[in-house]
């Protein structure tokens, strides 16, 4: 492409540099902010440079926070005994979306995956151990994604934990709603067999 | 969504106003941010205020600029008989990146469309009909989309410099290359046999 400004240059290279964003998407980004008010600009970019500039981790469950400890750490109307453990933040909001879930979260940031070159060094599986070995903590949920790398981080981490002999659980894997039998895959379909529950709990 | 700091929040909400991006592409963006090291924020957020505050439009062929005339407009090795006449800056970019064309623009900011309420007073007419009159101009190429309000524009902006006598013309219609015959609409393959060109020019 061949600008004949270099500040919308600058502009466009920057935003190219976002993931799935191409040169051709970053010129009608940038085209469109060139024609709204100069304040949105500002807003645009301040917005930006505070979240990166301001924004913390919480220091008890590794959740993205304004403060020292996160509003779901500090809220005293959720139960300190439910912890559900997730891989990143995205996570955590979108379990918060379905307001079905009152307890803590862990954000371990990131899963064991040796293909990665990710271990369990590199998460913070030591600080869970450390909130599980308080004692405050009654049930543990794994809400991690229901693959390979998933199952070897609940199954190392479970075994971390065995000593302190908490109730161990993780989300239910089946059929999802508005899914068809036949276009699930075999090992989904196989668990949501062997797996089944009472209808009386079902339909609660 | 839920999200457990107003920075995010703020950033997310931001990114989202932009055209094409929801609020989950936004997240992800903001998230993709965060994971870079701060100066890469501070560059984004830099290189838009800059862009948005410091960019002009060229006083001659309204062109996007970093100076009152653009670099196209102050460069010598241009020729300045041959005027292209486009919609907008994208279009600009378009044919400079095909390094084909060696004459100046016009930038008209948008094309006669009176269903979306813009008629000739919002374009930038006028001062395309003022360089014209000073008499420089050989030839004036319309490079508009090829739809009614584009040839509206055209046969507007013809009646308004016929008395000038300059040539004018159009980029050329046809089959694209690459494209298909038995998919092409009847209206360009009609134009295209109407308009049909000497072998000879064509191997050139």
């Amino acid at each position: 492409m061949q600008f004949s400004s270099h500040l919308l240059e600058a502009a466009v290279n920057e935003f190219s540099k976002l993931p799935g964003i191409g040169k051709k998407t970053a010129l009608r980004l940038v085209l469109h902010l060139l024609k709204q008010p100069t304040a949105d600009s500002t807003n645009f970019s301040n917005a930006i440079t505070q979240m990166r500039s301001q924004i913390k981790f919480c220091l008890n469950c590794h959740n993205i926070s304004d403060t020292d400890l996160c509003s779901i750490c500090t809220n005293p109307m959720r139960k300190k005994e439910l912890l559900c453990v997730v891989e990143n933040i995205r996570d955590v909001i979108a379990i918060e979306s379905t307001q079905q879930f009152n307890g803590q979260y862990h954000v371990l940031g990131g899963i064991i995956s040796p293909l990665d070159g990710i271990g369990p060094d590199q998460l913070s599986i030591d600080t869970l151990v450390k909130r599980v070995e308080k004692g405050d903590i009654v049930e543990i949920i794994f809400a991690l994604n229901p693959n390979i790398q998933g199952d070897t981080t609940v199954y190392y981490i479970a075994k971390k934990i065995k000593h302190t002999h908490i109730k161990i659980t993780t989300i239910a894997r089946g059929i999802a709603f508005g899914g068809e039998l036949e276009y699930a895959d075999e090992m989904t379909l196989a668990k949501s067999i062997t797996n089944r529950m009472p209808v009386a709990q079902y339909v609660q």
